[in-house]
């Protein structure tokens, strides 16, 4: 298979889904994405090795949060950051994505980081996009949230180490959720023992066992003696399509509270891409408890991203033997 | 009383109000922004202070023309400046003010510049935030602005030098105004002789005098020998709560004219925060008047910034003894 | 004539027009924007020539795509670079556009970027800016868009070398064009031999005689023999005022095909200040066949955008003799 992520020399290229990648590529990104949290005090060094180049946030999609981090992660690197605004721009001039891809790599952009709400959309710009330039995906419709699954897994290993003797639940619209495949497929290639995918039917995809994941429709059941617990948001625009039940209905089903927890393996890490509906997926209680590592992954998302970037734009790493 | 604007060695840790800051902290403020300012060109400097640093423009309330002046002096800081619409982004995915704070500090930010709609968000924040973050308040409801008040003050000196024996009028919608209170509080710590607040019954204060300031009904009275005027910014929209009468009504009792103005020190100076409503708060020739130092206060603003900045995050500063 | 867009000394302080500059300077532009160009890999240097410096792109209509290249232009130059957007700011507050000029010039801005809706609107300001502020003109009503003229001039030497024996056709609607008047200007100066005009009647200015254009109704005959064409963007929102027709009946007039291309000499090339409408200015084979150079247009306007900058702000550079 011809993997568009790769150049013919094996380089990393594009960073656009998880599902291609191998075992030890995964690692190498998770120990560069260490090397940028200093031992010290946890924080993210700022690093020289994109200065001179320049990285688009091309959202089309607005999410102020994602964006910041990308932004943010770009700066720590010494990048240059344009933000660009799809809806306020020359899309509603009529102007194909394949002309506004041209003209703004015409711009001598070096990176381009982008969310779209279709599916398949950082993939079709890395295909037409010029040689000298990269794609990163930060979201794309119901497919793949990459660096999202990557911030997850340095979590999940700088809580637990090892990956192989996890058990790994995942609770709620896993259908709809790129972050849900992006983390599965992350999973299932670093090789944790189970992944189980925790929801009501209507909202679990069905080729769950393809991806190497098992379906519970019982959340008691779903994470009993797991180490690590995702709790992913609930989009409440689906609640209006008749798949969700209320919000208070889907907290009695699927909301995580801290006696459940105790079904869970004492030392049960809980996570979240957020933002969090409290009340929602979780008690407040569960959010802001000593288990609760959410706040942890948005810092190791900034890690994440710096990794991803600094790795496709090919600049050389002062990281030993990967 | 604990001051949450200082940790437990007596640093400034947030800057968040002048009540309940002392006198000589004040003069070291105005000493550092003056030390950004070229003593040849009277260009700012951009000096290497906060290099590696992040610096988010959290602004609840719209203001390009504030947020402008601290994105400009963190620049001149070196620090790297996100900034962050709140209404356009995650506060309308549901999220609370805690959570977004979190998050944000997650993403590896040293400081928050917070504008708010209410009174005490800044301090809320500094309550609520970790120990490695700093907040400054960019305007908090009707509770303070104090980095305007310090660029009034640092404007005053550089015109008056000592503030001993200074009269002050301050002239306007007293009540509501954010600046106004800073400003008295400031220019009461530094000592001057006479604070006078001028205004219609309605938009004064009852705590004046607590405050160290003396209420004024009519403008000839309230600006006779003072050696500073400060027109405040007559706020449109209070006008339909009744509070304020109409704009040529209001002119008419508490514009200021040329040959208003004569009734001050010959040597008085004009100041308002800006923007300024030509022919409500002020004739246009009163503005342009070579004793109008408004845009010399613009000037000083990204100084006073740059210097609380620095003082807050704590980094070494070349100015001697304070 | 006084030019304003030059000081006492001759040196360039504004770049509001090509009108009113001299050919030796056009040149000398040209080759400051080459000399930023890699000659090895066509990439733009990242050049330290305006650290320490901040420009503010001012930009009272919506342009996010000229407003990028503006912003990364400066960028490469090292400049700090503040995004103003105007509809969102104190506009609205019915602040005048002197004073709100006067405030950001008083922040230490070194140069505005300014595009408005009306003609004269750069002009306007750089009457009224203090002496150490520069204005760069990004399009100002119909009447001028200097720098989107120099780059189509780059662009033209790249291909051709000398300007002396080249026809050049303008075609679509040039009485509102800026872009058209701007490059008629430029191309008048650089002393190209035969400068056509092509449109209908009704979208053709009077004094295209003067300007030193000649008129062309005929595309036909409008492009026959000529080197370079250069095919406008049609407005839409002209066609509602009944100056023009469909857009089906204007291409069919005056939109460019393969086969019509064979009218023009076989070295000609096609240009388009973007972005393109496609099948309604020419067909999808004419704006991707090799004798298009409309990307390589919108990368001349990053090293353009720099030249003039860099120029205006009076920075030394390593150009040798010009």
């Amino acid at each position: 298979m011809n993997n568009i992520q790769f150049d013919n020399n094996r380089r990393l290229k594009h960073f656009i889904s998880i599902e291609g990648l191998k075992r030890d590529f995964l690692l190498k990104i998770l120990k560069v994405a260490q090397s940028f949290i200093s031992s010290q005090d946890h924080k993210i060094r700022k690093v020289p090795l994109l200065r001179g180049k320049t990285v688009i946030n091309l959202f089309f999609e607005p999410s102020t949060r994602t964006r910041t981090t990308f932004e943010i992660a770009a700066k720590r690197l010494s990048a240059d950051v344009i933000n660009f605004n799809i809806n306020a721009s020359s899309s509603s001039k009529g102007e194909s994505l394949t002309d506004m891809l041209h003209n703004l790599e015409a711009m001598h952009c070096d990176m381009f980081v982008v969310r779209h709400a279709s599916s398949g959309a950082a993939h079709f710009f890395a295909e037409h996009v010029s040689p000298d330039t990269h794609i990163v995906n930060a979201g794309d419709g119901c497919h793949e949230h990459p660096t999202q699954a990557m911030l997850d897994v340095l979590t999940i290993q700088q809580h637990k180490g090892d990956f192989a003797p996890l058990r790994v639940a995942i609770v709620g619209d896993i259908l709809h959720s790129r972050v849900a495949r992006s983390l599965i497929h992350a999973l299932s290639t670093l090789g944790v023992m189970e992944i189980r995918a925790v929801g009501p039917k209507t909202l679990l995809p069905n080729n769950l066992e393809n991806l190497g994941a098992h379906p519970y429709h019982n959340l008691h059941e779903g994470i009993r003696d797991v180490d690590v617990i995702v709790m992913l948001r609930l989009q409440r625009e689906r609640m209006s399509s008749a798949l969700l039940p209320s919000e208070h209905e889907y907290f009695q089903q699927f909301g995580m509270t801290q006696s459940l927890l105790e079904e869970a393996h004492p030392d049960a890490i809980v996570m979240h891409p957020g933002p969090i509906n409290r009340g929602v997926e979780m008690t407040s209680s569960v959010a802001d408890c000593p288990r609760s590592v959410i706040l942890q992954q948005v810092s190791n998302g900034i890690a994440v991203r710096m990794a991803v970037m600094a790795i496709a734009m090919g600049v050389p790493l002062s990281v030993p033997e990967y």
